[in-house]
Parts: structure tokens; C-alpha cells; sequence
């Protein structure tokens, strides 16, 4: 009797490769670059695209003064890995054009990341994920990717059960135009209505690139609104994204989780406030030891030990403290406290992880059943 | 058979009043005067006080420069009404002799709040507690008066079963001082950091009177630590005042409430991110409907419509939004977003309405038991 051929293992591309990063000159993209370098990643060519109105402008890399090159279909030829952070219509349109290619695509907008095709990854905590990619894996949303390595470790400590999450958020999450923003409108705001402000009395608003003023007050709105009718009418996107991307990482589809996401004027680092409910009781010295073996995870070990955004800014772990028993849940609640740099282990640091993860599991290669988006 | 005879019921004192203000010269203080003139609250002598440093300064009150008194014992002669926001130890010190003197005392410190004698107080929530005052009543902490009429509306619907709170509170809650210190560093930073920040690289942090660099940042940290050993341990004061003051303003000594307390880069205006478990369901459309029959409160009628801090500041209701189905808990869950104006509903506006309070029911004068400190 005659067996059915194997299918045919694919082949790895093997180091250095030829690199894209698409949205070169964003936020994201810069720090994509500038960690490229530093973790020296094996690279043979790297590929800087962005959109025509970046075209002739260069980037540095590797000591060399790079030309941008237009985003369009056919600049993916020869590309083994492409990283891309130039917003979700661009990937839309892009991706499926790199895939086919022959690149592998890690993206890093939401367009992919619930696509029951797509792996989507924090590295650290389930990069076996990436071994079904089928030429597309997605980077969670900011405010998830910090969160995970947190929720993971309880969960295998305990059993998690419910998860409440209050998120401030910094500005450098809506990009490098509103990082702009906010510091233009609080030298308006401090040069016109500091006498005002020293009065109390109400200050005249700047209508900017934000929903509402953004220097000195806090918008509860990151994201647009949910306006179907059910369970998750008003609730943002981006607090959606937590709760979808969140069941989606930890493999727990049923889990009880929600989010409350609220932009705060801060320029880099995210901050979550979190109750957790677990499945058998984990006191607060026990959680302490297992978040310390957790991935990238740093935590504090006195209540004064607290972290903060701006102190922790430009590094890479994710910052845990004011960990504590809840109040409202003494047998098996917990509360904490989870600062990151948004822009790293929320962006660009996982897109480079989940690269070199990549590379060392030999899973840069052409998709065998290509993606279907 | 004789009767033993009633006790004497106290006969109150009429309008006007004299009304001492102790903290003349602070941010709360400045606005209950300005309040009180505002709301033509019936006064025939305001007495301004404050500590010996202040004396010399003059408080413009009804037309008039008043020159500010030196607060001590004798400061409360003739004087039927202290409203006291000069920190706890001035009232600790300083009250027992205004009660002592005949006079109603309503504190705005943390001081007195928890004696069982003292009466916790919110306008439009629980005025009745006012009948049983003995010279002291007592002003809750900011981030609880704002979110009383909010509970008490959804308790008296539903049925609180749970409460979790993250708070984003203004840096005026720390007082003038810290507001100065705020905008000097916003200014400081703009000036020497904005090429760092633009450029992505770690600022310089100046260290001022706030725990950590507040300007751009956030200090998950508002008063000191609980060191005690158990439940509450790790807990900042700001958090267990939030949590013991609102069992005892809602008489629910045993409700399951955690919080925790962040100090945000706000001006004025305190929010919070609260999730609450009901007893028994609640619709979206019940609990707008609820809350906006609740005193003092004004309800976000769509997702869109809600409130910021900064455009509410130096406004007297407490603003809910963000209101919705609380998706770890669809059955009886709801979250929102409260904002207030922590100097006014949080601090001088509760204790003016605390004093027209009084004196509508005929509940200023002397002490006929007297409070045990």
C-alpha cells in the first residue's frame, strides 16, 4: 500500500535576512530600528518603507544613512521578514502582498490580531503559538502585551477567575503626532492659563488632535465606541481589544475579564490598575515569588518600592508593585499595579522578540497553506 | 408615679451666624469662603483663622478685607460655627475647645471621621446622621463624598454586593503647595526635557514635594502606607479612607469595597473607574434613570457625552459616564466613570451644604453631650 507523501516540511530561510519595516518613520518603527541594532539581530538588508510622504527622507542603520522606500506591493521582493507598524488599513492592504511573497509579516495593529489564523504573541508567554503561523503573526495591542506575562504566571499559580483592569494610558500610544500635541498644549496651557489655573478658575480649551484637552485633564475614551447593542455597547475598542486579545493569548475564551481605558498625560509607559479573582487562594508573598519568575517581569517587594511610568520609561521589563490581598475579595482576590514602556514590550520590543523567536524555532519561511484574510 | 423629665431639648441658635473658618488662607478654605458668599449662607461675623504665619494677611469676605486671626483656644469664643480644613492635628488640637466654646464644629480632616461620635456626612445622601451630632461633624475625603450619591442611588436600586475603585486624583487634593509644584515642574520639564521626550531619551527627574516627579508621571501612592500586619496591609491611607468611610456614610459596615489610589497630573477635578456587583440586575437604561434622580448628580445620557475632569472643574455635581454592562460580570455588573471637583463636592462645597444643612433643621448649638475625642 502505497502511503500519501508527507507534506514537505518547510525549509527555513537562515540568518542574515533581508528585513522590512514597514512605517519606518513612526514611533514604532524608529524603535523597531533602534532595537534591531542593539539586540543585533542577523541582518542582511534592511528595508525602511513608508508612505510617499516619507520617500526621501533616510534612516540610520548600522552606521549607514538608509533611503526610505515607498510601502507598496511589489517592495517586498527578496524580503524574508517584514515588521509592520503603519496602521491597520496599511497592513490590510500590504500584508497579504508580503505573505505571497514569501515573507513572514509581524504586525503590529490590530487589522489581524482575533483572524483565527493569525498567532497572536507576546514572547515570553506563548510563543509555541508561532509554530501554525501561516506567514502572519500579530503583536497585541499596548495595553494587553504588559499585562500578559502578569496574568499568565497567576493563572498558572492559581487559576484566574476574574480579571478588572483600569488602564492609564500614555499619549506616545496615539503616536508621535500627539506626543507633539500634548507637549504643545501644556506650554500653551502653562503660558495662558497658569494665572488661571492658580484662580481655579475654568481655563479655555485648545481643541487639538485629541477628543477633548488633553494637557492637565484625562480622556476616558481611547478608540472608538462599540455602538452594536449587547454586552459590549460603549465600550471602547481599545478596551475590547484587552478583554478579546487577553481570552485569545491565555487560551481561556471563557475567561470573566473587563477593561476601563483612559488616555492620561503621560508621555511614554502604560499603567494598569488590576483586580484579579483566582480559582484557590495565593497570598501576597506567593504571588511575589512566582511574578519573579515570570517572563520580563520586575516586582517590587515593599509597597514604597512602587513603579511609575516616567521613572521607567526606555527600559524593557514589564514593573509590578503595589501588590496587595483585595479588600473586597480577601479569600482569593488579589490587586496590583503594572507599569511598561507602551512603546517596547507594548510594540516594537515583542515585534523584535517574536523575531528572534522566529529565528531561533527556524520558522522564518514561506507559508505553506497561505493566510486567508 | 412621677416621670423622670425629658431631657432638655437643645434650643438652637437662629441666623445669622458667627462662622469661624480655620484654614482661611488654604484652597479650601478660600472656597468655603467664597462659597458661603455665594450662597448667601446667613453669617453676621466670619471670623478668619489660620496659623501664625498668616496672621497679618486680610480675606476678602462679602465686600470687606477681613484681617486673618491666629487659630487658638480662644479663637472660638462667641463663635457658633467652625468649618475646619487646617489639617488633623490643627483640628485634633484645636476643636475640642470650639465644641468646648458652644460651638458646631464640621471638619474637613481625616481626624475625627471614624470616632463613632462623629456623625460622616455627605449633603444629599445622609443628612439624617446630622441629628445626632455632638459639636463635631465630620466632612468625608475627597475620592469617597463624590462617588456617595452615585452608590446610595445604585444601592437603594439594586443592592451593592461589591465595589472596586481606581482613582486619578488632581494634585489640588494635595493642597495649594502641591498645585504650585505641579505646574513648576510641567514648566521645568517643558523647558529642559521637551528635546529629551521628543527624542524618546530619559528625562532628568527633579525631586519635589510630591514622593516621585509628578509632572507627566503618575504616583500610585496618596498619603502613607498601612504597615500593620493583615488585610489591609500595603493598603495607602488614601485607599482604606475610601473604603471605611464609605461603609460608615452608606451603613454598610460589611460591604466588599478594594481601591486603589493614583495621583494624576490633573489640576483639579478627581475621577474614578469604578466597577460595581449588584444584587440583584440593573439594566444600563435603570441605572442612567436612577442616577440621574440622585442628588447632586448628572448622568451621561450616550457613550460619547463623557466627562473630562478639566471640563469640570469649578462646577458643583458629580458627573457620571463611561456607564455600561460590566463584561466579567453580564448578570449583575455595571462600570463607570465618575468625575467631581475634589475641592468642592470632595471639600468645601459638602461643608457648606453641610452647614445649611444645620441650620435648616435647627442642629446649631452647643453640644448637649459632650464628644468624647
Amino acid at each position: 500500500m502505497m502511503m500519501p507523501p508527507l507534506p514537505t516540511s518547510p525549509s527555513p530561510k537562515t540568518a542574515p535576512y533581508t528585513v522590512a519595516v514597514l512605517g519606518a518613520t513612526g514611533l514604532v518603527g524608529q524603535l523597531i530600528m533602534h532595537l534591531l541594532e542593539q539586540r543585533q539581530f542577523p541582518i542582511k538588508e534592511l528595508r525602511p518603507l513608508a508612505s510617499a510622504r516619507s520617500v526621501g527622507k533616510t534612516v540610520r542603520f548600522g552606521g549607514q544613512h538608509i533611503p526610505v522606500q515607498l510601502a507598496c506591493p511589489q517592495a517586498f521582493e527578496g524580503v524574508d521578514l517584514v515588521l509592520a507598524s503603519a496602521g491597520g488599513s496599511v497592513s490590510a492592504e500590504l500584508l497579504p502582498h508580503a505573505i505571497t511573497a514569501g515573507a513572514v509579516a509581524i504586525d503590529n495593529t490590530s487589522h489581524f490580531r482575533m483572524h483565527p489564523n493569525a498567532p497572536l504573541v507576546v514572547a515570553g508567554v506563548n510563543d509555541e503559538a508561532l509554530e501554525a503561523h501561516r506567514g502572519l503573526i500579530a503583536n497585541p495591542n499596548c495595553s494587553t502585551a504588559q499585562l500578559m506575562p502578569v496574568l499568565q504566571a497567576l493563572h498558572q499559580a492559581a487559576g484566574l477567575q476574574r480579571v478588572v483592569v483600569s488602564t492609564y494610558q500614555s499619549v506616545s500610544g496615539a503616536g508621535i503626532e500627539a506626543l507633539g500635541a500634548l507637549l504643545d498644549e501644556s506650554v500653551h496651557n502653562l503660558a495662558h492659563d497658569r494665572p488661571n489655573a492658580a484662580a481655579l478658575k475654568p481655563s479655555t480649551f485648545e481643541q487639538t488632535r485629541f477628543a477633548r484637552s488633553m494637557a492637565f485633564n484625562l480622556i476616558p475614551q481611547i478608540d472608538q465606541f462599540e455602538e452594536k447593542e449587547g454586552l459590549e455597547q460603549g465600550y471602547t475598542k481599545e478596551e475590547l481589544k484587552l478583554i478579546h486579545e487577553t481570552r485569545k493569548i491565555l487560551n481561556l475564551p471563557e475567561l470573566a475579564i473587563t477593561a476601563t481605558a483612559v488616555r492620561v498625560p503621560v508621555l511614554v509607559g502604560h499603567s494598569e490598575s488590576v483586580t484579579v479573582d483566582l480559582k484557590s487562594p495565593l497570598s501576597v508573598a506567593q504571588a511575589t515569588t512566582c511574578l519573579a519568575q515570570a517572563p520580563h517581569v520586575v516586582v517590587a517587594t515593599t509597597p514604597e518600592g512602587y513603579f511609575t511610568p516616567r521613572e521607567t520609561a526606555n527600559t524593557d521589563p514589564v514593573y509590578v508593585s503595589r501588590l496587595r490581598q483585595d479588600t473586597s475579595n480577601p479569600a482569593t482576590g488579589l490587586n496590583f499595579w503594572v507599569v511598561a514602556d507602551n512603546l517596547r514590550i507594548g510594540a516594537a520590543l515583542n515585534t523584535v522578540r517574536l523575531a528572534e523567536s522566529l529565528s531561533q524555532r527556524g520558522l522564518i519561511y514561506p507559508a505553506t497553506t497561505p493566510f486567508e484574510c
